[in-house]
């Protein structure tokens, strides 16, 4: 399979993701109180479209990343990138459980933000399968030093673990588990995946 | 028409196909009982959602590889791909049908999943349309041995013929029925389309 | 503006509303009577579908054509093809306004099918337009004969005086002017547009 | 990262958004008074979907033409262009709202007018800090004259200084306000962002 059919679907799939998440921004409409109550009562689903956006967005750069250095793309890799998708697609609909429930307090706003960090764990597992699925076939553009594949590797623990530890916080208390949540993208805003050989590699790859 | 524009237009069908599935399992909200509860009500929106994914983005693969050995992209070849992409844009709104009505049973039951499978057998269908007309018109940019033809031909043939059992069976029970239908894309994982002329295919033509 | 850019916005924007044309196939669910019977009432809907998906398919098709002798992508074609998918966007609405009303007759079915063909009228217009300025400004990768000009013209002129018949007789029977709507796109499958400069561009062009 | 990805995410989020505007239009159906009246009372949906048509349209050419003279996408500018597609897919739930209020007047018009041109201005801030960017960086591939980078800074300001003059409008008289935020796209219809380094640019760059 060409790399640029893979990228052309996923980017599409993130695309289309992203913008549906917007979808749950929309107020019910005249004849439900003034519209500044109701944008102001809705502000947990502001919250939530920022975090997801914010995690969609990341993940679609590091994707972008993660595939640029792909020489060869197989099967194997299609079947897994279709597994990252199947997660990147819940999210729409998990953020709004989330938006819908956070503000409620009590069990439900503990299984809501169980339901939303559980599809981020998902998504890292297939992200970091893809990565380890590259350097297993070894069909890399560039090779990837040790240093950098541990690095990598730490990173995408990190990620994964944060998203555990939502989970297991959200039993206690679901807007700590939330804000847990919302500092991954932050994280990878400032770091970069080192998922390609060479720290020149910006310019070299346009 | 170039072959690109053919891949990029289904590409996206494809990808706002898949991502509107799980538009499907969105929960009602506050007030229809604990979230728990409404999302364990949900399981066969679940289960047709993933069923549907593995389904779309099985088809997305076999896709490619079919138009990947296409040397020129007639206009019968582009209507054909029409026909085909007709049947995928169903395939959201009847996923939601079966995951509303199988758990119910009853004539209702048998209904959705007879409309699920006939969609699927449409597709197919086109599918093999489509794989036919690439080797009567013989514009492949690799031959395809008659073996390999062959081979390709069983292939559509079993998934047409089990997707005709699934409706078959839909009306003595709707869940063996459904069961059948998932076999099919795990079916695909593990067997390639054979519809590229070399074995070592994948690394010339990425 | 690269030809690509717009090809690919545009073919985005085809893809997406030809999806969401199948949202107005969903049965209303469990409470609302037997499932085949929902589904038989929804006949309207399955012939808009078919109508509203054959029309944006064959207008993708023949955009494509268009696009594809264009040497030099400039503002005014951009800002031209964005009046064409002005209309394209409106298409899943319409449909979803004829499937509603064209089986309840009177001025409804009327205004509703008046709605329909005017999108058609717009989408036709734009169409001519986008070619027209081809034409003027002579941007074309092959010269086009003043015979496939007039040739163009014809079809295009034919397609517009069908929808706005069309127009003229939803007032006297909304069905037949639903008929004529169809007719249209069928009409496509069998007539190219002679849009591109030499018979042999299939080949040449891909 | 590659323009290409760049450009391909972006268009097709601008595409996904900008279809999803005309969902608005949707009639409420049969028992809900005659459909003539009904598409009469939708007036101002009509308004905002040509608004916001237009203005996604054209920041779309305009996001072209600042990105392809961008001769290295770093992660910056791909951030930068994540914090403008954020307003970007905001879009068309705005929209929806002002299309359910403007008609309705009083404070939820005036709410419903500056939440609407607040996504304007955010979309506007963000463009111009991927300009400044890709000035800052000097990554071009034409260098820009210091003249056309004032024009540029000058024509930003201006639409930016006119949305903000929409919201201070807005609670004198959102209809004035609205006019404005329609004037804005019309001004981009007749003058092009001067981002690129020849006058002849358009041939060159095909």
């Amino acid at each position: 399979m060409s790399r640029t059919r893979l990228e052309r679907f996923s980017d599409a799939v993130f695309a289309v993701a992203i913008t549906l998440l917007a979808l749950n921004l929309a107020v019910a409409g005249p004849g439900h109180g003034p519209l500044l109550h109701q944008v102001a009562d809705h502000w947990p689903s502001f919250v939530a479209y920022l975090i997801s956006f914010a995690t969609i967005g990341l993940i679609w750069v590091n994707h972008h990343a993660l595939i640029e250095n792909v020489a060869v793309v197989d099967r194997t890799m299609a079947l897994l990138n279709l597994v990252l998708l199947v997660f990147v697609v819940l999210i729409p609909v998990d953020t709004a459980t989330v938006a819908k429930y956070i503000a409620l307090g009590g069990q439900d706003a503990q299984v809501a933000v169980v339901l939303y960090a559980a599809a981020f764990v998902g998504m890292g597992l297939s992200f970091a399968g893809i990565f380890e699925w590259t350097l297993r076939t070894g069909r890399l553009r560039q090779p990837l030093p040790a240093r950098a594949r541990l690095k990598a590797r730490l990173q995408f623990g990190a990620a994964s673990i944060l998203y555990l530890a939502a989970i297991a916080l959200a039993f206690v208390s679901p807007p700590v588990a939330l804000a847990i949540i919302a500092a991954v993208p932050i994280y990878y805003i400032f770091e970069r995946l080192p998922v390609v050989g060479s720290p020149t590699s910006d310019r070299a790859q346009t």
